[in-house]
């Protein structure tokens, strides 16, 4: 699998599409604002910059994609409010694999804008938005130009499946009936991007820059303990029971893992500290529920959803298919996807309505030492 | 009609799209190659910068899109070469309009920089590519954050369609039958329009930066000389045509104007002059057959389009269906599409046998003045 041409959201703004399904996503990202807060206030004050580069990495496109810069501006236009200082200039880079739908966030950016300044009746600095698109396990910015990186949920995706997964069979990642050497491989793979990625990160940013990275991650230092990978556990089930019937071979879903990891706050902070390039100055665990809808006000929805609120399978099946549906494609062909899906909706109602099901985040603050 | 919405290259790699309908332009760009030499010979002579930023605007998306940033890298890298310099960082801004077909440039990137590296066997500087959205006659880039500047073909296309050309019945540019105060309303519009290019990007080119523009124009200074929009007074044929036989509303085609202006050198000269921020360095007026494929060696191109390449009315109009299709489908609607640019081509057809046909293209060489 060429991950870096087969892993991206569903595009266009369908009901498959991640646009309508990416509520999970914006609940974390509204999650950890206390710690961007933090960042993005500790780099102003310490730097005063006129200009600031922030950078998304793996900005999607949908309803995510500009709330961390709409965030981020916000922030700072606060605090140039508060100090009595003359508002940035703001340079937002938006990074994602080329396979992303840059063309519907550039048809987003003047309402985006529009709304921005009506929300700020003060005005804001002057803005100015590029695309960038390319693998994060690589250089992407020249050197020492950006002050803030930002990811969330996009780093615990692998650059490569590990090798040396042959034998997991039944399995799409680590599950509980994977060999040991499969979860020694996934999280071999993890570090080797991970450290990458950090070295990148640190020729591009500023000394004193700032990064905070959201990861969909695990508590237990257990790699294939159940709050890791029990989502994609429950999608080998569904695969599982189709190589039963015929419908896929038995050989196609044991070729079959997908390029992910679910890091534990220690192995993140274990990368960081071998790397040496940055400090970490905060690390911290949160939780949603799988249904993102669960805790949400349904009202704020519009009545035509309003039946689909209450069904977490639905839901949760749609959220994974937005995420999952390329490489699905890609690895067993478009005719089964919709068979995948249904199953795995049932299989997700029945556990949802037995178990408290929930994604564990870990998020870490970084400083780019001097 | 809201031209930043709507003046889109034909997106796609289809038979109707620009990608596969842009030789002319392409034409074009090498035509004005050895300006660019000289401009880029000199900027890098002058300045030996460290890091180099170019932006191409109006990139538009397909074979040419690339074009211009692949010749100026290689310009550069001899350069260095002679010099013995090490290869600066290359960092390339494409930009258009956000209708533009980013995806599709940004899925190309990686096979165009592994050639691009395949080509250069004593290696290249690192290179970072981003897609910015936006429109050039407004702010786009950061204060002096620019050392080349590029466009072609894209600087006739105005901001909007000018005010006041209520009266310019049966036509759909400047024609021979169109009222004088036509021809003054765009005249003014491309003044103002061009104006406020230069002073966007004076603003954001470094001193000493380089800037070449090419303008689909006319020899002539009178504007509704033949040279200049000969080629959309035979697509006005083809409408009025269709108006008397009953399938468009004759209202319909007297509210159609395309916003675009041919400058002649002298008009061009004239705003570079009064705005004041640049130094002329060089104009010159270059010409080409509006049928690209008529002093072009057939055996380039695969056997399946031989066919085609004879008949000069049909390059011709899919040439322009690529560049107008948009334009016209967001008036007319998609309906009438097929049957205007069959009329167009038996038209253009005819006048390509008895007139000899060309396109005057105006470039002009800019230098920043410090």
């Amino acid at each position: 699998m060429k991950v870096a041409q087969v892993l991206h959201m569903n595009g266009g703004v369908g009901h498959a599409s991640y646009a309508n399904n990416s509520l999970l996503q914006q609940k974390v990202i509204c999650l950890t604002k206390p710690i961007r807060e933090e960042a993005i206030t500790s780099l102003y004050c310490n730097t005063v910059p006129r200009s600031l580069a922030v950078a998304d990495l793996g900005c999607s496109s949908g309803p995510n994609t500009l709330l961390v810069v709409s965030e981020f501006i916000k922030i700072v236009e606060k605090l140039c409010r508060e100090l009595n200082h003359k508002s940035p200039e703001y340079k937002v880079f938006l990074n994602d694999l080329p396979g992303n739908d840059f063309n519907n966030i550039f048809k987003s950016l003047d309402s985006f804008k529009e709304k921005l300044c009506d929300e700020m009746e003060s005005g804001i600095g002057p803005c100015y938005f590029s695309g960038v698109p390319g693998s994060f396990y690589g250089r992407v910015f020249p050197n020492q130009s950006l002050h803030f990186v930002h990811s969330s949920y996009s780093l615990h995706w692998l650059s490569k499946v590990p090798e040396g997964v042959d034998n997991n069979r039944g399995n799409v990642y680590i599950g509980s009936t994977s060999p040991t050497n499969v979860a020694r491989a996934y999280y071999e793979q993890f570090q080797r991007d991970f450290s990458l990625f950090l070295k990148c990160r640190a020729e591009e940013l500023v000394k004193g820059g700032r990064m905070v990275l959201t990861f969909l991650g695990r508590r237990s230092d257990d790699p294939s303990s159940k709050d890791g990978g029990y989502v994609w556990e429950l999608m080998a089930t569904a695969l599982n029971d189709m190589v039963l019937q015929g419908i896929i071979k038995e050989e196609q879903l044991d070729t079959f893992n997908i390029p992910l990891y679910t890091p534990s706050p220690s192995e993140v902070k274990l990368e960081v500290l071998k790397e040496g390039s940055f400090a970490s100055n905060r690390l911290e665990v949160s939780e949603v529920n799988w249904n993102a809808f669960d805790d949400w006000n349904a009202l704020e929805f519009e009545s035509e959803r309003s039946d689909t609120l209450s069904d977490g399978g639905y839901n949760v099946a749609q959220c994974m298919r937005a995420v999952a549906e390329p490489m699905l494609v890609s690895h067993f062909g478009e005719a089964i996807i919709e068979e995948v899906f249904s199953r795995y909706q049932q299989i997700l109602t029945d556990r949802m309505s037995k178990e408290q099901t929930k994604c564990i985040n870990v998020t870490v603050l970084l400083t780019r030492k001097a």
